[in-house]
């Protein structure tokens, strides 16, 4: 049995399973410019990250360098941003209160991104951190506490590859022996997460980092072997294929190096990881059009839940350590959501129909229980015909206090559902119909 | 009879009290510091004000005075801002359409502040406005321009007070007739706006100020005479008293010079105008709770007109030139319900009934039409008790076909109301039923 | 008898023309970028003073253009340069102690440049001024202060014409009536200055700029009129002709309106001003060829005073207000030229015989005292042809203590001189033979 | 025979016996703030160096930080300066030009100092190098190719220790093995310098630096094996004691970590290295008087050449890349001196007597020539007793044309030296008698 056979039979941590909603944020040096191009539409994926600045301001004819160019000069470099990324407002007990607020489980922080920049103190980024340039600050061990505090879990996000280190682009694996595995282990010794959410795999295979042997470290690790959660990550040739869960991004699982698209290779537990808006790292440059609605994040969750992933959704807070409040304010219409609804949610499975003939009923399950969350307001005489549900079942909207009636017909179980006038509804844009 | 009597016989002009709705922009150096103590709610006035940073900064002991310190240190002064208010992602094109959008009639933006830098490239403010530092933009110009091209009004928000401005600190008169009046003829020849909007008036009587001299010559002015409108910001003694229309700011008239609260003398066309946070300036310290809801806007605009307001809703600009899009989406929500229901608010007039014995019903009226605005959805057999509605009228609800049926009754007009799945509801937060 | 000839009458200040010798000092925002193209020749006038950055750097084509955006970006303007002229190193007491070191008897400093900047807070320059924008000070009265505490008189350099000012750009009556005159009047009250270095003036006829009537309430002034000295700059048609002393730049009269060179009318004290190095505001770009040597300053000295002229020697001072070394030097070798020779300059008037056949030899005379200035070392047996020097003369060199053996001969007074090694020589570059 | 005593009989290159006369150069992020504590006096060594800024800055109580606090406020860290250290005026020409007009032959230049900021692209130290930040050039590289091509020996200084560095501080052994010794590599065959100035060394013994392994490589080196002259820096007990020549630093030779001051061990050739003035670093601070003066420069060179000594006289450029125009008048004025009386120094030895009877004299020979080097125009009549000068002797001094008549006396070698106007002296400061 080789080594990717034996790491590909650990178990998903059951947490994580359970928790079905994190949030994922992208904060770095490419917080000061927060530029890309302007997209009008949430659901192109694309060039219009704003953590590639660093990357794409080096492109001749790339919108990024135009824009560098003209706001900054030619003598700026993505360099002098750092000392510009201060976090002078960022206050980790605030955020941690939203993200509990919003119903998130977990959180996934960027501690290193493509552009190397770390958000702790790490030894072998001496003068390219956080806490040794602008901010001054351990900002993920202080995010970590305050997470904690509210009880969420707390991850990292740790790019392999570095653009611009010299080690890296001359020899790859004396990089990833000398410096990313050691860092990698500096990070988990110090900050124990729940979460090791890595990227930037796809320049080579998974042999030249030595993801197998650092994989087998980790998982023997005494304080966060049991509990950590990894993902597919880890090399070329592993994306939908090797690792922890599987991971897809505004939808996709991605491309390999060969350009293919690709597809998970077979049953696995998956998380889906996008931003609220159409950029992972913050674009101030994003007007109301690029962000998802209240409706669209709702939405987006349970679908997610109900095909068997979890939702890893993105903010991007500013340089100076602000979440903007737009995406504040869907956090907090998720929470209100999930707040009625959250026991179709969390800790729930897929059931057997994912769908029904209506096409905007999902369906998770819980035990005995089997939850049917329209995605509008159900018809008044409603009739379900999914397999499985039957007259002998007790109905109940949640947020509701009285039952609903239900019956056998011939076409399915059939529930009547009352109108009620807006503001005597349960929550908005999604529905959640108990069947026990 | 006294000249302000004169003065104040001059009619409001009619495109003023029809377009209801306006935007108030608050945009200057202090949008780069963009910072006032955060308050939680958005109800109570004070002292959050991010405009008024350059004089909050200098005051021992205030919470802007700390906040600078820590954050910008001892050796940046106020002054020191106006070259980092660049503006340079500012697209008039782009706000002007977002203000239509939103349904709004008309801008208003501060081309100079207390802090007495202004927007437009002033002659008497040589090296103190955004033509000449930072941007290097008429950002007035450029502003009023788009506006214009959308079909909206233009108006210029103008500070008759300088904070440090020594001419004005040693011999206030002098400043008033070699400065500020020759700046505001400068103002109005050059951009003739449709709107004045002074302020600062406090601390002299409108006789220090010559105030009742520059309003002669602009009444006679033969481009802007006819159609501008002003306030009642004309000195100490005038707010709530004399001048055009009278103000209140998040529903106050204000404080007269020996602190007492005012009052209007008498019927008067008036503007409520505050901001969709607590603060006027941008500051980006607010987080949701600051901001007003979707309801709270709605409801805030329908009962003003039906109070005989108008309502200038404000909007604060980043330092590069961006709407935050929690506002944008205020501005977005409010030109959703109006594109249903603006029939019930332009060129509307006060009906002799402002509530109902039901209190969550403001009317407005327009020629033999009156139209009855429910801040929640009626019950389905509503009775209304206002005088003047006979069983002999037709009613209809704003967006939807189907009339409604209504009868008179002992208690009143009695109309039946549907109840709709949220979906079908013509629109959130406030029902428009229209009687003919 | 017309006004100018009235103001031509008046004598100049005698404690003026005792003096001979002053500093002159630019400084201001140029002294921020401190650049201008570098000239390898201090003996050729022109293009290359620092001072003038912010007028060349708007001229397409201007070297100093080429810089100003191969350094700075196009976004960076000369306004940007004010909040980074911080002075924080300025210490006005060492200054003056070096002034008076060098043996200056006065000291003139730009008050305001053609860039309208003031390093005093005038009221009609408010925020652009030093004491509202960058060092924060009153830079002009700290340094009077301490240059009196020497014991050395204080003067004040002033631009009338303002490059950029829209105001006199439009109207500059209005400018020279509002704006000029009473900011002249207020800098008189306020510092009481021994000097008045008007410039710029070549734009305008007197008539324009009101020059003699301002001249008239100077003179008039009890507190000043009777001390100060004014020059030759007061109008496109004066330089020259009318005013108070005459005045030449690197040794030039200078030009007219119509560019015709300008010659002096008539017989008039004058004071030659030039820099050390090539420019007058600092030029960090200069090297040590653009600098006059130790010899060349002394020399300039000696050969001004010998034809009747004062030396106003300037220095440019560095953005954080620190004199260059190289300028400190000289200044401390003038002045340890002066200390041994200081009687042969201050107080002296031109003898009737300013040069000799020996055409290294200059004269100044006092009383009945001849000084035979030798700008080398005379030979041994030296022979004045000079009328008026006879044998009953009794001759010293100053610094050494034996007298001369001097006798009278068919050529002319014969002068013996002793060779000596260079450690026992009075001084350097030039001696001085004192003729009783 | 231990390693040391190998490495201890390598013989110095002879090109740097004969060279005599070296430019060192303070340069990097320090320059910015180019600030230290004023000293009046050059004679005291001590706390007064801008190059030690990033460490002293940190202490508390330290002037260097009360400095720093009250001029860049607490947010400004000392890598903060590393973006603003631009050198956009650098022109290594003009450098090297100036360079040899001095009469150097040779320029050490801070490839890294104790900040680690390497002025060079060091795959070691990225984004912490003046390629990656600020200046946007490989400084180090620039200055060797303009320096060899006026026909100058280009040497490096390099700092074993790092303030800062966490690999250093918690592992000085891996550091040394994985960091300090690869990047001396990567410089010597990126760059063979013909001179390594290390420092720095005084934390740990030459083990753990691994510095006899290090030059063991060095000196088998194929490119400048043969070439290089290194130091006695390698380890806490090295100085003064073993390596390549030995160093003194403003005439001391250090202490050791101990703290008991070094003596040297044995006759070895030794290098005198110091600032031209009070600091190696550019320290904007200091005045006149804390340079030394052209007779300062002068005597230090002869006298220290008289003793078998180097002189490496430091240099410290701005951060915008010019060298402080009161060092390149020294330089010249070293440089003018050499040209007269060069052969006195380059390629000579000591003489058997190196001083006289005469304490103003020095001596210097080549082959069958010896110099007597005064340090004051000698006396008519002078009489050097110093053995070996014998009346057979041919005497002519530097500079001037017609040989001086000597002759045997009882005293000694009697010398009749003519005394002559100062415009026909050979030179200044210091007059060099050739016998033959």
């Amino acid at each position: 049995m080789s080594l990717w056979e034996q790491l590909d039979d650990r178990p998903v941590p059951a947490w994580f399973d359970d928790a079905k909603f994190g949030i994922f944020i992208h904060w770095g040096p490419y917080s000061v410019p927060s530029w890309a191009p302007r997209r009008e539409s949430v659901n192109v994926s694309g060039e219009a990250y704003a953590e590639w600045y660093g990357s794409a301001m080096r492109q001749e004819g790339s919108p990024y360098r135009d824009f560098h160019l003209r706001t900054y000069g030619a003598r700026t470099t993505y360099e002098d941003f750092a000392p510009r990324f201060r976090a002078e407002l960022f206050e980790p007990q605030r955020w941690a209160e939203l993200f509990r607020r919003s119903g998130a489980r977990y959180v996934v922080l960027t501690a290193k991104h493509h552009d190397a920049f770390c958000l702790w103190p790490s030894r072998y980024a001496w003068n390219w951190n956080s806490a040794d340039i602008g901010a001054g600050r351990d900002l993920f061990g202080e995010l970590a506490a305050a997470v904690r505090g509210q009880g969420l879990r707390m991850g990292a996000y740790y790019s392999l590859l570095e653009w611009f280190n010299p080690l890296y682009l001359s020899d790859p694996e004396a990089y990833a022996t000398e410096r990313m595995i050691p860092q990698m282990k500096e990070l988990i010794d110090a900050y124990r997460p729940s979460v090791l959410f890595t990227d930037g795999e796809w320049e080579h295979a998974s042999e030249k980092w030595h993801s197998e042997e650092f994989l087998h470290w980790l998982f023997a690790h005494p304080d966060v072997g049991g509990e950590i959660v990894v993902n597919d990550r880890w090399g070329s040739e592993t994306r939908g294929r090797h690792g922890g869960i599987f991971t897809t991004e505004y939808g996709e699982v991605g491309f390999g190096p060969d350009g293919q698209e690709l597809h998970m290779s077979r049953e696995r537990k998956w998380e889906e990881n996008r931003g609220i808006g159409a950029s992972f790292g913050y674009n101030r440059h994003e007007t109301l059009d690029a962000y998802m609605t209240e409706k669209d994040v709702i939405h987006l969750l349970v679908d997610t839940v109900s095909r068997g992933g979890n939702l890893l959704l993105n903010v991007g807070p500013t340089a100076d350590g602000l979440i903007p409040v737009i995406m504040e304010e869907r956090l907090a219409q998720l929470g209100d959501w999930l707040q009625v609804n959250g026991e179709a949610i969390y800790g729930t499975g897929c059931w057997k129909a994912r769908s029904d003939a209506d096409e905007d009923v999902r369906y998770t399950v819980r035990g005995e229980t089997v939850y049917a969350i329209f995605l509008r307001w159900p018809a008044s005489e409603t009739t379900l015909t999914a397999p499985g549900l039957s007259g002998k079942t007790r109905a109940r909207m949640l947020g509701l206090d009285e039952p609903l009636t239900c019956g056998q017909t011939v076409e399915g179980l059939s529930v009547e559902v009352p109108v009620l006038p807006p503001e005597r509804l349960p929550c908005r844009h999604a529905y959640v119909i108990r069947f026990d």
